[in-house]
């Protein structure tokens, strides 16, 4: 398989389970020592750190709509990244708006046993921020 | 030379020549199709338009100093990526603090014709965050 449609297909993968609260699948798709860098927040280090924020979330009924529009991939063997424009709504149960982030990310790739996986990430997810 | 070093040697050389106003020793450390995403904006695409602003803040007399503390390089063939830490101070010619910015960064450097050159680079840079 392409290595870029490798990549995207580790994106599209995510968002869905994202959608469906599947936690288990999104987190297949990242390295162990996975690092999230977000605006105005301490990073995010490791894969089981992701693992407790997102049960959290679970267990308060929010759920994630995420829409990921590429602009750029590149891939050096076993290494890739990406720039895309990621828009995120967080809603509560009844269904009233948590939070709603657009913004750009810059994201490092990283093969392992023939799977892309997230290794790096940088948020830069606003709530001001007009799409770009 | 290590590839590892000459990836820090050009982030050196950056902060030393921002330090002394400098303009087309930083231009020379970056490639022509650079993209600058920082928190908050819209996406700075081009040497040419880093450039312009770059010229414009200098005409304003404003003087910046910054410091990188590297976390992680990771080198694959003729790219590597970069996680560190930034501190940005810029002052008015008068010594009046005009910002004082910290945050994370993440970077993707090119190396061509054996010079390392930052392609990609996500600035996580607020006002509010502590030092991580």
């Amino acid at each position: 398989m392409n290595d870029e449609q490798g990549i995207r297909d580790t994106i599209s993968t995510w968002i869905e389970a994202t959608r469906k609260g599947d936690i288990e699948t999104v987190l297949s798709l990242m390295t162990n020592d996975v690092v999230f860098l977000i605006a105005g927040q301490e990073p995010m280090i490791g894969k089981e750190t992701f693992a407790t924020a997102q049960y959290q979330m679970k267990e308060m009924g929010v759920s994630l709509e995420v829409k990921s529009t590429i602009k750029e991939i590149s891939v050096q063997a076993d290494w890739g990244w990406v720039w895309a424009f990621l828009e995120v709504r967080a809603s509560l149960p009844g269904g009233q708006l948590l939070a709603d982030r657009k913004g750009q990310t810059l994201s490092i790739f990283r093969k392992e046993h023939g799977r892309w996986l997230l290794a790096r990430d940088a948020n830069l997810l606003s709530s001001e921020q007009s799409p770009g």
